[in-house]
């Protein structure tokens, strides 16, 4: 047994439990508080096993099961990013390569390599894996603020026009859930949740 | 599109979020708060990704990944039993059978049905993918406790006795992690962490 081996493992593993205190704009369903990303990450991924059937092309559903599970890691370093805050957004993909430099770097080189592998087929958004996990990251947060009230996007003074410019792409990964998407956001706009 | 199908299914979804709310013992590794059974499922899953190299049988990471992501659910009902609680543990399996019927009967039929058989194979502890998973269910909490100052041990007065009989299982599913593991116990007796 390669002792070193195990070591990097173990503090990797130790390391990611910071991604329990990485705070999300999103409430729980009950409005009882935000969300983490390690919450939204499980989340995501019972998501994937729930709603796999509805991808517009086959996925390989233990890739998108993987890729949703670290996908948010590089937060631990550059924190969650408000995806309606313009300005934060300019600086996320520098400051989350960082984060990923560092973070899957804790890992044995064959590990860092897959993880790292599977962060950037996530963010580039070209294959049907990672464009079905892209729709579920933005299905999942839009439902647990439909459920929860619309109490963030209040907060934020959020606009229909906003909220579709965001979730649009959930087309290309899945029409059936793109369709419920939408119902939700017009269901939101008449009960004033978010601007016209 | 079964839109029956599809209401189903996102029913489930909203239900399983009530496991950000299920509170665990076990604290984060900066001591900051206790986790909840969402974040520790997360954890558990990518704990699973990375060391599935050191189960003593060869494990089908897919298989186990599913399972450790919906082992807890029935806690939304059943709530989270403290594995040193003795008393709360001799009703834990009828309480949780209970949960299992309503929790996993929100889902489409078939997705009931295979959600639940999951889960009977991670409770029964009788394949190798289902006593995999169990160790790493038993290392990560032995792990945060550990890397957080053992103040969850000490709060419940857990002696070492009491520690390796709940964890000494892990070693059926590994050798390298069940070693791991023995060190992390003979260091926080020594630390007077947990009681001799």
């Amino acid at each position: 047994m390669d002792l070193n081996r195990l070591r990097r493992q173990i503090d990797f593993l130790v390391e990611i439990d910071r991604l329990k205190s990485i705070v999300r704009q999103t409430l729980l369903v009950d409005g009882s508080r935000q969300e983490d990303s390690a919450e939204h990450s499980w989340h995501l991924a019972v998501f994937a096993m729930v709603l796999a059937e509805h991808s517009r092309a086959p996925v390989n559903l233990f890739k998108v099961l993987k890729m949703v599970l670290i996908h948010d890691l590089v937060e631990i370093d550059a924190g969650d990013t408000y995806c309606y805050d313009a300005e934060a957004n300019t600086s996320r993909a520098k400051r989350e390569k960082r984060g990923a430099d560092r973070i899957f770097g804790l890992l044995p080189r064959d590990q860092a390599v897959e993880f790292r592998s599977l962060w950037e087929e996530f963010e580039s958004m070209q294959t049907p894996d990672a464009i079905f996990a892209a729709s579920l990251d933005r299905l999942q947060p839009l439902l647990n603020n439909f459920r929860s009230g619309g109490l963030s996007w209040q907060k934020h003074g959020v606009r229909k026009e906003q909220v579709y410019n965001r979730n649009r792409h959930m087309e290309e990964g899945s029409q059936v859930l793109w369709e419920f998407a939408s119902e939700i956001i017009e269901d939101a706009a008449a009960k004033g949740w978010i601007g016209e």
